[in-house]
């Protein structure tokens, strides 16, 4: 019988994070394609536009004149999905019909007051006052929050409404379903053997380095997971064993600027476009759980983007991936393997 | 301090079918949108395309001819995510490197010969053979496999590929994560609770009436699921305990074709438009659970438009959704009461 080949013949993965697995389909990338055809993102965004209510000193549509800021710019979400103050629905004791407070903060923060700077085009610099911005929302939303979500939606293709760098933060009074999954998973292995997954994951495919390693610092490892979904799906992972974004040290923020920026550019490079992408940070809960053991868990940022062929063809997660379970049309070492050829110079800085 | 209101007050809901739960924000609607705007779908889609693989005498990428068929028409995709045969991959004794075997069938129905007819549009009768098809795929897929999922992706926008109306039947040989998950919590809750949940919650919905129930005939009930997460997310459910699509008798499959020629209708004429989604159908586990006990499950089809505020403004499912939790921008019974002021007669056939 012919010998399995991964790049070659469908199987399973399993997600140790999540507790559920993906269908692995590499030969279904060859399939000609006739669906949808995405608008490539507008390149050219001029640097401040006057009606952008993310630029500084612009008029926010609530009459709120924002600053004159000169590197990151933090505000309260005008229209919020969770809020701190209001009343709670009533108990209810049939298992059908089950409502739960639902309380919590929604802030924007605006990367640099330039629209056209993206992070992967941002100094070092700048993007330190982002990690640094990261660090004490998390801190102060974290102290009545249960979990603080900070997370980058970039590209219209990925629902952004705004075309101005910025990323969110909600935070909310309850465990959301990934982080929960997650403590849970997470808390079993660690129960089961003795050491965090994720500190053990980070090792293992540190042993296998070619395999699914995109890039390596003193203090990061960027990698493919081998459970990876999303077509460029990545994860970030501090080579140190860190529970929140707020316990990264000096040095490891310095590495991790540099290290966005690399990452950041490669996305950039493989189509030659700014790289459409949700993005976000899981550690550690917070607010009481602040107080208790949470050794199970290890920091990560994870990198979802849409796209598959090309800058105008997504992946689309739909029917069978809505109602049965998630599907890649390549291996993540055939993703690991075309990220890892793109050079670090970004395309709009490259001379042709 | 104010009352709880539903439609102003953020909230999460249960579902008690994934276990998990959905940030509720009725508020955000309000909103302005700057975001992505999608192309309005091409409503002139010709009777018949000589260049499209799926229409009648045409011939396919593969040099396959299509017969002339005048119903529906049954073919192995092309390009399948599942195969029957082939090599498994390896053992492997690291909880974090696992891969299971993936096999099973992938099936393409188109539902009629002519292009330009989708399901809403057809006649009654037609929409009989669809249903028939529906259940000799499930009876023949599912003497081997475990799962058989029937759906369509309906519209650009959900990634259908190409506009002749069709859906496709994936089988495999493993319980996939969605069905799986269902089939935990359907068995626990009827060892609680003694009567299948699904049942008693139509019982309960059919109670409350006016609240989320959208159309009721003899033998099936369409609704908003209290949790439903996509903004106009619905559920169709028959009034008899029935496990599996191919267990549905004369009459009900007569009514069916009603059914969803009505409630397809309703969709179409949300937005004028021929309505996107991703359809399926839910019901027990086949291969050997067709041998089983499998009286918790409750078949269902369900219906996930991705639509928000009109024909070309979706709800993005990105960054905390895909981060944290689901969330949507409305109330199921806000979406309910917009659903029930539609009219039963399609847009394309009324006399303006
Ligand atoms: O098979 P199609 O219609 O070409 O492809 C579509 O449906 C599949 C199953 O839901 C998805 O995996 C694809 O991403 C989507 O584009
Ligand atoms: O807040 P924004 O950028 O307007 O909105 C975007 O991000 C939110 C959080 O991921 C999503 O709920 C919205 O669907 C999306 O369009």
């Amino acid at each position: 019988m012919e010998k399995f080949n991964a790049s070659e013949h469908p199987h399973l993965r399993y997600n140790p994070l999540k507790d559920d697995w993906v269908v692995v389909s590499p030969h279904r990338a060859k399939r000609p394609w006739q669906g949808q055809v995405e608008k490539k993102a507008v390149e050219e965004v001029p640097r401040h536009d006057p009606k952008n209510p993310l630029c500084p000193r612009n008029t926010r549509p609530n009459g709120k004149v924002n600053p004159d800021y000169k590197n990151t710019f933090i505000f309260d979400n005008d229209f919020p999905a969770l809020m701190p103050d209001g009343p709670d629905p009533p108990k209810s004791d049939d298992p059908l019909f089950q409502a739960a407070p639902a309380h919590g903060n929604c802030r924007v923060i605006c990367f640099h007051p330039y629209s056209d700077l993206t992070l992967p085009l941002m100094e070092v610099d700048d993007i330190r006052h982002v990690i640094d911005t990261w660090q004490s929302e998390m801190i102060n939303l974290g102290k009545v929050n249960t979990w603080v979500q900070v997370f980058e939606n970039r590209g219209a293709v990925m629902g952004c409404s705004n075309p101005h760098p910025h990323c969110q933060v909600w935070a909310s009074t309850f465990l959301p379903n990934e982080p929960s999954v997650k403590d849970r998973t997470q808390r079993e292995f660690k129960e089961k053997y003795g050491l965090p997954m994720l500190v053990d994951y980070l090792n293992k495919e540190l042993q296998k380095k070619d395999e699914r390693v995109l890039l390596e610092s003193a203090h990061w490892v960027w990698l493919v997971p081998y459970w990876a979904t999303w077509p460029f799906e990545t994860m970030l992972l501090p080579r140190r064993h860190v529970l929140r974004l707020q316990d990264l040290t000096e040095d490891e923020k310095k590495d991790l600027c540099q290290m966005m920026k690399d990452l950041l550019t490669i996305y950039d490079n493989l189509f030659e476009i700014s790289f459409p992408y949700s993005m976000g940070w899981h550690g550690a809960p917070t607010g009481k759980f602040l107080e208790e053991d949470c050794s199970h868990w290890q920091l990560h940022a994870l990198f979802y983007p849409p796209l598959l062929r090309s800058a105008t063809v997504k992946k689309f997660m739909v029917g069978y991936e809505m109602l049965a379970s998630a599907q890649r049309d390549m291996t993540a070492e055939q993703a690991a393997t075309r990220l890892r050829a793109l050079p670090r110079t970004h395309y709009k800085h490259q001379s042709s």
